[in-house]
């Protein structure tokens, strides 16, 4: 649609902000309401979109789904990974865009093929997609530019509504990536097992995101301070388990993008069969360790780097004498369920590289080396 | 077995070389002679094996493979994978033991898990194997500790026959790893479509491997002066696409274990999405760009990060006037297919990683922070 492309292109101001990342990152409560907007069926208890371009009987029958992408895409890929495997119990691969192209892997029938990119224009994954096309699978597209490459090539898709992004780090697309993920699984999910109460459950907590994400930028100036202790690192690791292993790799990424720090994100207990060897007084670990499942694994796996020696940040979502006792510097998140977690823990940490760009004087919109959208191999 | 046990925990000496890790590396072409020792069925172009414990039958009606390991196994794991893929059109899931163990995917109901770990007693490898097994999958061992925990819980398995890996860092493990997958690929993939001829290939393959990795052990004065040059980097990427992206994982896991330098691994075409803001004239990057179908790709991927000054250590297989004109250092590898590339290209990697921490005073074989085998989670 022409008009829309051109709605697109038009300049788009700072309002105040002293960045776009900084404006972008602010934007989120709003751009998640986009993203939410008219797509939950309460009556039904699920999620419901308009250009999917399947009938209800071709997506009960997916049996699988492979989702692609690059970069930031990827890592939303690998929290959609765990969201359609608990919530829909449909088996998923998470392949990189720039791998799937060119390694023929064998794919069952029934596959449909997620492309997501915030551009709609990133190479390697119009080009997967095509691939995947051409050998007779369903595709589809998880966008935020309306009118973009991969929209006219996908079979169908759903865009992020997150309006334009111009910082070259990706922050609001990510959030609203996963929460469009998280309403995909709600809705296969719904297609199969999940229970009515299940569903309405899943609703509220999506409902809760934008109020949440508001409350959650309240950790700025005190996400600054930290900033300020620990801007001269020149090794940062991020560590998370489950939901939040990709949290981690995107938040090492964001530090990496825009403040050229060597920032690495592991599954928190992969430290001790190697990373760990990096960690000293120097090396500080950022560690997701909100309440779940998981918290304990966590927590042993923080344990294991203080009793190293290395600075630790935790992010936690309620008050926790444990990691008080043992980290450095505590940020506190609101609570949500686990799936929903890495939406809002990513929200610090991508204040936290904002702020670190800022004092090491990097310019945090234009990073050296990168653009905004990968349009070539 | 009881008497096996006595034999393995016999001293281990140095045999007149520096460190166990050295002697390690070199003993390749004789542990890779083991793994394949009466393992090759040239008669019917397969591989065969004594402990799988499971009928034709059953393998035959194999639909799906799981292999799970941590660390070096987890990168011999993502080698298995593009092998399996490839050779055997079986599709493959690759997880994190750690993430396995407490994230219940579905799984399909003829579903394989293979377990891999060198010393067979990796708690979170032997935890996801348990996890499976009560679900009632077939569990497999790939493992080189005879008698180990795993190798007496899995169903079946395979050892490595690699002798005693003393050095933190694992080398004739990870290739000995690599070498039985390539033999269980071969194996998979002539009970359904692989050819007599295409399995006579392989083989022919399999058998020049201790010739070729002997011959790739000449390279060693080579990057001990490469090594000298780049040991006061402070990070370095590794680079590579399709085999020789878990190459690259692999490469930056044994510098960072026993240099304490941050490097990191990626698919060469994951570069323009962040990690090429890193780049500069101070970070080198490896490039893994043999021969192969993906050799213009990395290629390409390697030109950007020359564009961007930074310092570009190759590795090929052939006299390349083109890697020659932009790299600053290149490391000549032996030919051979492509699937069996990353155990080649791993040796001038371990070779790099050792002199590079020899030079920088680290305890090549007892890294600090780090165990052999990590028996708890």
């Amino acid at each position: 649609d022409i008009k829309e492309l051109t709605a697109d292109a038009v300049d788009v101001t700072l309002e105040g902000y002293a960045h776009y990342m900084l404006k972008e990152i602010y934007e989120q409560p709003h751009s998640i309401t986009n993203a939410l907007r008219g797509r939950l069926d309460k009556d039904n208890a699920t999620a419901k979109f308009g250009g999917l371009n399947l009938t209800t009987q071709q997506l009960r029958s997916v049996e699988r789904i492979v989702l692609t992408g690059c970069g930031t895409s990827w890592h939303s890929a690998l929290v959609g990974e765990y969201l359609f495997e608990e919530l829909a119990r449909i088996p998923v691969e998470v392949e990189y865009a720039s791998e799937l192209r060119y390694r023929n892997p064998p794919t069952d029938r029934d596959t449909v093929i997620f492309g997501i990119t915030q551009s709609g224009e990133t190479a390697d994954t119009l080009a997967a997609l095509r691939e995947m096309k051409r050998k007779g699978h369903h595709t589809l597209a998880i966008c935020n530019v309306i009118g973009s490459s991969i929209a006219q090539e996908a079979d169908g898709g759903i865009y992020l509504h997150a309006g334009p992004e111009i910082g070259v780090a990706s922050t609001k697309a990510f959030t609203s990536q996963l929460t469009v993920l998280s309403m995909l699984a709600l809705y296969f999910g719904r297609l199969r097992h999940l229970s009515y109460e299940a569903g309405q459950r899943i609703i509220a907590q999506l409902e809760m995101l934008p109020e949440v994400i508001q409350k959650t930028l309240e950790c700025h100036e005190h996400v600054k301070h930290i900033a300020a202790r620990y801007a001269d690192a020149t090794n940062f690791l991020y560590l998370g388990r489950k939901y939040n292993f990709p949290t981690a790799l995107e938040g090492a990424l964001k530090l990496k993008e825009i403040s050229y720090i060597h920032a690495e994100g592991y599954p928190a207990a992969e430290m001790k069969h190697g990373p760990i060897a990096l960690v000293d007084e120097h090396t500080p670990s950022v560690f997701i360790v909100p309440n779940g499942t998981v918290y304990d694994k966590v927590l042993s796996n923080l344990q294991e780097v203080k009793a190293r020696g290395g600075p630790v940040i935790a992010i936690v979502d309620h008050e926790d004498p444990q990691v008080a006792n043992l980290a450095d510097e505590v940020i506190m998140i609101p609570q949500i369920e686990d799936f929903l977690q890495p939406i809002v823990a990513s929200i610090p940490l991508q204040l936290l590289s904002y702020e670190i760009a800022l004092l090491r004087g990097c310019d945090v919109d234009m990073p050296r080396n990168l653009a905004k959208s990968v349009t070539v191999e």
